[in-house]
């Protein structure tokens, strides 16, 4: 196994303008297996209830991702709800029902060991970093985190931010965490806490990454890459997450980690990002190709580079 | 002559996070012909008052902008005070003294009339009609409007739209003048109003070029330019006109209209707005060098493009 990511596997109640659905499988460590799926083979640690059956199952299954570290625990499966018909951009939470998540401990199967990347998904991050630690083969971890953590718990993430080498979040969490508005200057105080990089995501508008001087053997200078103009939004459920998931997944696709590899990666994330908005859930991510994926690649390109590869 | 813009000269008072400055040199026209200089020759079109001395008409004349269409008239010139101590993206008006620009009526001199662009820049949309009906020798109009314009002369604005070929307006004043949230379909609604192209700038993220099918040949395919993460925005008024100064400024400077003049213009909007707001006012646009222009024009590829024309 390759990359192994931790974090939340739920059953989501969406409302969009596109409508309603209930019981989507979802959670941030599956929209990312799913995603990083297409790039190299991955590796689940979440916990589930009861009323999860091999139905879902089989979605990781059908993708190839192993679900030796996924525990069937007493209870339900987590379960959110949350609306979007206001704004496309931010959800509305409508309930959260951490269920077994709750009480969630990590544990790491022995099969899982050898993975050399590592996602931490959105946990606690005492969690995250007791993952972290745990794993001696990891050669480069991700981590996101959210507003909660970075309000409740902030010495602990502290702590994480410390064993965390690219660090996904969006505008908002970066501009809090770094108690700065201006966001190239919140960049440069996140990444003096220990990443060695961040990619701050601005949903629509695609993503930068940040570097810390060195970082990599590379110079600071960021890099931007864009998102796709959708006119149809399905579901925004999951979007940061099948980001994440394209970007690690691509990295651990390589030989090396340079900057044009991370460039492409940002791509990539911002590919598997566009895709997962078309469908409600995980629809559109269970069912790919790496031809599809390649196609939209180009498309991003061709939105963004000044010379044309095609014919106008 | 080569372009002509017609808009406002004001004279600002301005509160940032860098501080505060008054009577600084302003207003749409100036900003965008400031900008635009460095690539074509500029004519501006707009009404000052007995307070507009020689010393800043001076910053007009060193730039080789042409001020023959500057009317003098008896009264105050347009005052504007505003601040952005809480949101650097979004000012927050203190006062709006229009004053002898309350009855501007653009004049156009003998001299003006070969102009082939023309750009109307956010005044009242009968007179930005009026201007553009009187000058035949135009082949290109560019025009920008406001949230103001929008909500009280909706229908004299979509008059003035079928006379724009690319609209220059930001998110929030798509979505109002579309009645959409969503921003490529916002986009094919404005489209459908009359421009041929609609350039969406979205501030610190860059901005989107829209075409409408078959528009300068073209296909519909998006085209998206970055805004530079600037570490100290000292004072973001007129970065949107100064954008604008350098989209329709280098389009001006070239042979013809095509796919990749568009992006590469869209590229120079992006980087004249980046030296607009790094200064007080218009400090920053008064004294730049076209090698400095294209230094930056490298920083906005290297940002956006997978391969590196520099060594990393």
């Amino acid at each position: 196994m390759k990359i192994l990511v931790v974090g939340s596997v739920a059953f989501d109640d969406v409302s969009t303008p596109s409508g309603r659905r209930e019981k989507l499988l979802g959670g941030a460590a599956t929209y990312f297996a799913l995603a990083a799926s297409y790039f190299a083979a991955v590796g689940v640690v979440a916990v589930v209830g009861e009323d999860f059956t091999a139905a879902e199952e089989s979605v990781f299954a059908k993708r190839g991702v192993d679900t030796r570290g996924l525990e069937h625990a007493k209870g339900k499966t987590f379960r959110w709800g949350g609306q979007y018909l206001d704004n496309l951009n931010e959800a509305k939470t409508d309930f959260t029902d951490l269920n077994v998540f709750e009480n969630f401990e990590p544990r790491i199967p022995a099969e899982y060991k050898s993975a050399e990347f590592l996602f931490l998904a959105n946990i606690h991050p005492v969690l995250q970093a007791q993952v972290r630690r745990g794993l001696s083969a990891v050669k480069l971890t991700g981590g996101d985190t959210m507003n909660y953590w970075i309000r409740t718990t902030s010495r602990e993430l502290r702590e994480t931010l410390r064993l965390v080498d690219i660090l996904t979040i969006n505008d908002t969490e970066a501009k809090m965490l770094a108690g700065e508005s201006n966001l190239p200057r919140a960049a440069q105080k996140v990444l003096a806490m220990g990443p060695r990089a961040l990619v701050i995501k601005h949903g629509e508008y695609g993503a930068t990454i940040f570097f810390r001087e060195g970082a990599f053997g590379l110079s600071r200078q960021p890099f931007r890459a864009p998102a796709l103009p959708i006119e149809e939004v399905k579901d925004p459920t999951g979007a940061g997450d099948s980001f994440a998931g394209g970007f690690m997944g691509y990295i651990a696709s390589q030989q090396e980690i340079n900057r044009e590899v991370i460039k492409r990666a940002l791509f990539y994330g911002g590919v598997m990002g566009s895709f997962a908005v078309e469908q409600f859930g995980t629809e559109r991510l269970q069912s790919l190709s790496r031809e599809e994926i390649d196609a939209r690649f180009q498309v991003f390109r061709e939105l963004t580079h000044l010379e044309s590869t095609t014919s106008d």
